[in-house]
């Protein structure tokens, strides 16, 4: 089957250059801090030490098991015929009565909320939707890395102040003109919950100005000391989009399973259309799986309490051990599962550029303590560090400290 | 958590359309065809007869439990945290052997393969590579009115011969200053299955002008009369894509599992890329379970024969009863499970526009069956329509032959 009527020679050469919406995307330096971090650890635990893979965003937590059961009773029914696209209606209806019930979001109905393959899906489309925007920065690499280029966005960075608090007049000036502001609350690489007043400021700046919403809610049951997060699900608005998913909430990661909320029916249709023609709708005995995660309010309530439990352990473990290390200024995350310390004090004021960016990441790799470099997150926090206590015992993490306060005294 | 500040009336109105590569895209007729065909069943059904539908793509056997218990235990297995992005190595080694073994096609290896979601995701991110290509008419529906407007492509049709065979001429022309060729071989909607010759010629035209060939083989196993599908993961060069998945081949429409398969490495760099952006990667425990499809030869093929014998038992019930009607031109279908019969010599001379296209279709309606009019599946065959025998028992085609009878006499 190859073919033979003309040498090779009188053949137009095939591109190897295509839509810049594909070659624009970054792959994030997460997977190559992975790998390094893999190859040093061996080399690392000849000491007789654990390596510490603070890099990480996965979740050592097994997914509950009446969500395993229920995706094996799902199969045993026969769900396995063609989903409906934009997610099927029992796992529509189980969606937003669970959302009427955690987020007190009256109005909340079925034809509001789209199933997609995790949050990623859901905020793939949403960033699709537009031609321009801006978050805050720090952020989510994965914004900037994949969704951004992705819908070929023209998209601008609010940095968040030192303490991570909002500089509103920012906001304001960077929204105008624009067609959407990104939130992610809790806040990767921070861990930062927006508080009631923020959110709602946030609203109104967008709002006046004719702007879009799109809050990435990825962390919302990870919140510590009893603290809430307030859901923009609430917003009775057509201007906001929510987005969630099952990953972190249920230890879910690999299901890949989220969902889109949004009282913007136009919106909500464009979603459903997206999800279609990317994936032809989300695998619909896991839709049954998840419905069971939402509808079982007393189960889900306590894996997620055991869990919470346990990263608020590994928070307070980190937290102590570096609060009062000279030269380090850390903020006390009060929900996702990231540190994000700012060393600007400790690193030599005479560096610059990468070398800067990667002095402390290299400094705790070679102590055996994986990173994620600031400037991953953005352009604003480049002398900050991203340390995910979502995989790491207690004790690995009391290792860890010690380890700082070797190298941070 | 509403704004407050400023009263309704100053706010600057929000957008109502939004990237052209959403709104553009067109909801399947295929979609009303189905919601119609279920109004009208009821009422149908009152007369005691079977109503027939026949605009289907489901299929009505249960994926093959061997499938389905290995699902059971990747999820006891704990595989449920991230994918790694474009396909897990068991999975890639999985499916780069089997097709090895089935197609006798040496040199794919795992780097050649990236898991999506079914066949759809795979074709979606292919398309998504380019700005300009052709393919033949009539094509598959989702192609024209998802994967085209998606990535906002100037694509322009061929059309196959009345026979279904290729004018190569208009194929040459077509792809002359393009950037791909779309082939779906065994075809939706025609069942024709394309030969060794009229595959290496198009591979040939393709490759003299630089032109990629983007070969949809989601019917693969499904041919009839001991035929062969001849698959283009066999040309060992780095201008093809092939699209598989596991939907038909394993009654798994539901379960969303496909592959990308090709030879150049940048290709699949970027639907990596574009995998992973779009959804974070193909859900763990189930690339396990598709890994477990192909490595259990005996046992899939089995499966597999199993399936295909029935739906031969169908196609020969429906050819068989409509083959000498009067005014319906019928090609014997030799792979897939559609049919797509010409109605050009019993459509009134007169009909035109969307009266004609859809003169069959309802005279088939009110006898109680659902077909698909041919003007969803290009500009060329309005006078075709296509009906599918995936779902539909052979005692049901045979009730569903004599109604044809009454019609078309």
């Amino acid at each position: 089957m190859q073919p033979t009527t003309e040498p090779l020679n009188t053949r137009t050469p095939i591109r190897t250059t295509f839509n810049p919406a594909l070659e624009d995307i970054r792959m994030s330096p997460i997977v190559s801090i992975s790998e390094e971090a893999r190859a040093r650890a061996k080399e690392f635990e000849k000491s007789g030490r654990p390596f510490v893979f603070f890099q990480r965003g996965e979740i050592d937590f097994p997914t509950p098991s009446f969500v395993v059961e229920a995706a094996k009773r799902g199969l045993d029914m026969g769900l396995t015929k063609y989903p409906k696209s934009g997610g099927e209606d029992f796992f529509k209806e189980a969606v937003a009565k669970r959302l009427r019930l955690d987020h007190e979001a009256g109005g909340i109905e079925p034809a509001h909320v789209v199933a997609t393959y995790g949050g990623q899906e859901g905020l793939e489309l949403s960033f699709k939707l537009f031609k321009s925007g801006a978050g805050f920065s720090p952020t989510w690499s994965c914004a900037l890395e994949n969704f951004v280029p992705f819908a070929q966005l023209d998209f601008v960075e609010v940095p968040l102040n030192r303490d991570f608090s909002v500089d509103f007049d920012r906001v304001e000036s960077a929204v105008r003109g624009r067609e959407f502001f990104y939130l992610n609350n809790p806040q990767n690489p921070t861990g930062k919950v927006f508080s009631e007043d923020e959110l709602a400021r946030i609203v109104d700046i967008c709002t006046r100005h004719g702007v879009f919403v799109i809050s990435d809610e990825a962390y919302e049951k990870i919140v510590y000391d009893g603290g809430r997060h307030h859901s923009l699900v609430r917003v009775p608005q057509d201007n906001v989009i929510t987005v969630f998913t099952l990953s972190k909430t249920f230890a879910m990661t690999g299901w890949r399973l989220g969902y889109v909320v949004t009282r913007n029916p136009k919106v909500a249709k464009l979603m459903r259309l997206g999800n279609y023609t990317q994936t032809a709708g989300v695998t619909t005995f896991l839709q049954y799986a998840a419905a069971e995660a939402m509808s079982n309010v007393d189960g889900s309530r306590r894996a997620i309490a055991t869990m919470v439990a346990e990263f608020q352990r590994r928070r307070d473990a980190l937290f102590d051990g570096l609060k009062d290390l000279p030269g380090v200024a850390i903020d006390r995350p009060a929900g996702a599962f990231y540190m994000f310390p700012d060393f600007s004090e400790f690193i030599p004021r005479e560096l610059s550029g990468p070398e800067r960016n990667h002095y402390v990441y290299e400094l705790l790799m070679e102590h055996g303590i994986a990173s994620v470099y600031g400037s991953c997150f953005g352009r604003h926090f480049g002398d900050n560090v991203r340390l995910s206590f979502s995989a790491t015992p207690v004790p690995v993490i009391h290792d860890a400290v010690e380890r700082f306060r070797r190298v941070f005294r």
